[in-house]
């Protein structure tokens, strides 16, 4: 299993990703599931992965060499050049389904799914920060300000928190932090989702440093978060009245 | 989407369903899924549903007209006449797998899911109160004190809440508290579950009432709950520190 969740708020974006993969219970490892596919001068893209492993490296190995070109002169299509983050998630997308449909068969064949889904986020020259996430059919949805953030895998114990605390105006620190929350409410559920989390922070505004992270299973902050949330979470509920057809 | 929970603790046990049921997004209805099967003086046993309605309804039918006797001369086996909760979820789990087997075919002949799962709870004679989880298969897993919940349906938003606050020594008015929190996360992040909410409450100690409830669509405790657990969530995502890395 896996938990990846992208939120895009008005100061930037935030990208997390767990790393904990397994082929069974009893054969479980540390994959990093981040990738930064393109980093350049005019561009910073950032995909987290979720879903069958061999089709994410294969997805990912390819757009590092590069697609086949469209005219045989040309270079191999890569998101080192691609104009802007809505053509690189079209190369993803193509990418995601050529190795889908290359595999995916002798898969199939054995009954495992060759299914696997991405957020991409990023930035391309003047462009905005943008985030999308690519289904396994090669499709993509991008993320708005309604609801300024999307999630891939085991989504739904984390999502609650998101639903309620994540807006456009979100500060970005803040976001981080919500981010986290989500992370540990998923993880406390599900032990197929687990730390090390891999994090990336984009700011909106250029001349402010990426933060890139990684906080391990040992992570101080993380384990005072995951304390204080529980604790916090005890006293709000000690706070809420007893229904009144119990007293 | 339905959602259903029930919570067995020291003091008693919980039984929660929602009641909407739907035939895609354009045809919402409400219907009770929380039934109760059995009601006499030596016994209670309540069950809650999720799954195919049509199913569902076919296996309380059943049940109330009562399963083919084992020997010709016998009586129907009814829930009225079992000697404990064992044999009750025996006969649930029979009834399920048999209306399962009867309608089964047609329905997946249609590509359209007959499986439904129940919770059961209850209690006959001087036995313990005992709650089990009956799946499609008609086979059942049994509620104990390590882990004093059972969830069917839509389950994953509310089971954070209980995962961190439900303990056997629970009281019993908390943990009516927090099933109507981990209701209020599920209907928050899926629109398929919605209220009213049909609760019943049935005391160990055989001296105080069993309660039963319908909490509207306008009832001003819950109202109060969902109001006043995201201002507490808010307030609590407040006092967690910054992540370091981003001051």
């Amino acid at each position: 299993m896996t938990y990846c969740a992208g939120m895009l708020v008005e100061e930037g974006l935030v990208m997390m990703a767990d790393t904990r993969t397994n082929a069974g219970v009893d054969d479980i490892s540390v994959y990093r599931k981040l990738h930064i596919l393109a980093k350049g001068d005019d561009r910073l893209i950032v995909a987290a992965s979720s879903g069958n492993l061999s089709i994410t490296q294969l997805v990912v190995s390819r757009l590092e060499e590069g697609l086949a070109p469209l005219i045989d002169d040309d270079e191999p299509r890569t998101l080192a050049r691609v104009p802007s983050m809505f053509q690189a998630a079209e190369l993803v997308g193509e990418a995601v389904a050529s190795a889908r449909k290359d595999v995916g068969r002798a898969l199939s064949a054995q009954n495992i799914d060759a299914g696997i889904s991405l957020l991409l986020g990023g930035r391309v020259g003047k462009g905005k920060l943008r985030l999308y996430l690519i289904y396994s059919a090669g499709n993509f949805i991008e993320c708005h300000s309604d609801a300024p953030f999307l999630q891939i895998g085991e989504t739904k114990y984390g999502k609650p928190i998101l639903d309620r605390a994540l807006q456009w105006n979100t500060p970005l620190d803040e976001a981080v932090k919500v981010g986290l929350i989500s992370f540990d409410s998923t993880m406390r559920s599900n032990l197929a989702v687990g730390r090390p989390l891999d994090v990336i922070v984009i700011p909106g505004d250029l001349k402010k440093p990426v933060i890139e992270r990684r906080i391990g299973t040992d992570d101080p902050y993380f384990d005072d978060l995951s304390a204080r949330w529980s604790m916090l979470l005890g006293e709000s509920r000690a706070i809420i009245p007893t229904p009144p057809f119990m007293t």
